[in-house]
């Protein structure tokens, strides 16, 4: 699929659904920090809403809205202020339909009891007006792969999704543009951070229960880390990857899903007296026809590269009928690597694929 | 750069220059091969010549060479038949200045004594000629990267080279499409299986002889392996990355090199001792206004990714301003992944970027 692009630098009209962690960090690496990182340098957006949840909702089609003031009312105040004059209350739905943006950025967060929404049909209505879409939700991927590549495919629009899997690691944008003219034959990997943290923190001791306790203190895991102990978020994961490097259909509810709940310290022992780890693996293959996917914990043994990835790390390796395998893994990742999932999709709706 | 390119398969004339292994390999997945790799269904070669060395020359500019012809006469007889009627005398230069050919295709044999001749005059007729260049060959990207990639810019022609870090692994193309935005601070990487190979069995007990003995046995080691040993064909590799990624203008003299020759089993042994490994390990880093890199044999931690890079494998690992560090990994790449690399390449001209 090609974008037309122009040359020069283009203004992007954005409209950004969702302002939490995510959001404020793509602000403040485009305000505060923007002279850090001198690469961004042809990215220049107009924004044109940001619609939040609990913070309230801003919009400015005219002039577009103060994306520093925004932030820093809702880092000291935690929602937009009362008295920014572009505060509004408009939800995402109208919001996706009635403004004028050339791209939507959806930023709000998985829902799988919804199936995906209502991020879908945000990235539904824009791209049936002709605008482009970036998620960094994986609901619209996980969920709804197929059709909304189609739409955006007819419509000539970009529908971009780089930081759903891996941040900002470049996953999708190596399939496009890297692996032309392979057909992937499978795919596994750690794709979860806070399962690996708590997988890496029961290794050296600590029960799953306090584990969990100190990944949320932490911030790698959430309040409610279900979607994480259940294998669900890793399922959208393996789910997107399937969908968009295998060609398959599937959601999170087709995936053979076993979390690491009830996984005890002493599971976690024997592995290692036979001198394995236990990790949370996903896993795509191809069956005839079918593409199937798993998440289950396995041993892995010494000297797997997987054992290397640990705390925080991800990786994935990819299998095609042309290369031997090849792998890609995440080292370190912080909020700039999802920052970053979403600012190069923008660079690449800025410049062209 | 933006290349041109009709939406439509486009029929690419092209001039191969050197029909070693790797020609061969990609030959034979052209042609008897073919209908195995459903993904190449766009590449459509009209083969105008194949300017082989010790094997002579085929050209045809009015209907293609027959590729499947020329593979099966090099694996006969190890040179193109006598009666073949496409059989010439032509040298690589005057092949390039000559012929009609949209790319220019260049397999030949790096040379650290010619400093990358004659493949850099080869490619520079090319591209001042209009017309796109692919190579394999490292020595252009070592030793003339600025000049030449200045000159594609100039004319509109791609110049590509994919496979000469990494084989088929996404390297450049990765960085081009999916690292937009990021300035790269450093690189470093397990990057010569052939040394790699030769530590991993002095590990398990054979002195550095015998070892590169076995490893010209199974072909993994050049029959005069002194490019590998003594690192230059890493140095070739870091300088490559170095002036692709990092915008350097170095050559693997530059580059601080000191290869595996002269290790014994007891340094190998003494690093096992205490829990290490060696890894003849590539480094490339940012020294105020310059780009210095190493090649040099490092103990390297258990734990650590590269310890479960063995064999014949390879990793890259990349630090960027924008993220945590990310890695590539080649598990146990062949011939198939070099042919791929320089296939990728062609598959970016038929579809474009």
């Amino acid at each position: 699929m090609r974008i037309k692009m122009d040359k020069k630098t283009k203004t992007l009209k954005t409209l950004f659904i969702g302002f939490g962690n995510v959001g404020q960090q793509v602000a403040r690496i485009l305000t505060r920090e923007r002279n850090s990182f001198p690469g961004l340098a042809p990215l220049d957006l107009k924004v044109v809403g940001i619609i939040g949840r609990s913070k309230g909702s801003l919009v400015n089609e005219k002039n577009g809205v103060d994306l520093q003031k925004a932030l820093q009312e809702v880092e000291e105040l935690g929602t937009f202020s009362p008295s920014n004059p572009d505060v509004t209350s408009i939800t995402g739905i109208e919001a996706a339909r009635t403004l004028d943006y050339d791209v939507l950025v959806e930023l709000s967060t998985l829902s799988i009891e919804k199936q995906g929404e209502p991020a879908i049909s945000h990235i539904r209505t824009a791209l049936e007006r002709g605008s482009h879409a970036i998620t960094a939700n994986k609901g619209p991927v996980a969920f709804a792969f197929k059709e909304l590549t189609i739409l955006a495919e007819n419509k000539g629009s970009a529908f971009l999704y780089e930081t759903t899997v891996m941040d900002g690691a470049p996953v999708f944008n190596m399939a496009r543009c890297s692996l032309k003219g392979c057909t992937v034959k499978g795919i596994d990997g750690i794709l979860n951070s806070t399962t690996n943290y708590i997988l890496t923190r029961m290794e050296e001791g600590q029960d799953l229960e306090s584990a969990v306790k100190e990944a949320q203190e932490i911030g790698v895991a959430e309040a409610d880390p279900i979607h994480d102990l259940e294998g669900w978020d890793p399922s959208a994961k393996i789910s997107v990857l399937a969908n968009a490097l295998m060609g398959a259909s599937i959601t999170p509810f087709d995936v053979e899903r076993k979390g690491i709940n009830g996984l005890s310290i002493d599971d976690v022992k024997k592995a290692a007296d036979s001198g394995k780890r236990l990790k949370l693996i996903c896993r795509a293959w191809r069956e005839e026809e079918e593409v199937k996917a798993s998440v289950k914990v396995e041993e892995i043994p010494a000297g797997h590269h997987y054992n290397s990835v640990t705390g925080g790390g991800a990786v994935i390796r990819i299998e095609t009928d042309l290369m031997g395998p090849v792998l890609i893994t995440q080292e370190d990742p912080s909020l700039y690597d999802t920052a970053y999932g979403v600012l190069s999709d923008l660079m690449t709706l800025t410049c062209g694929y």
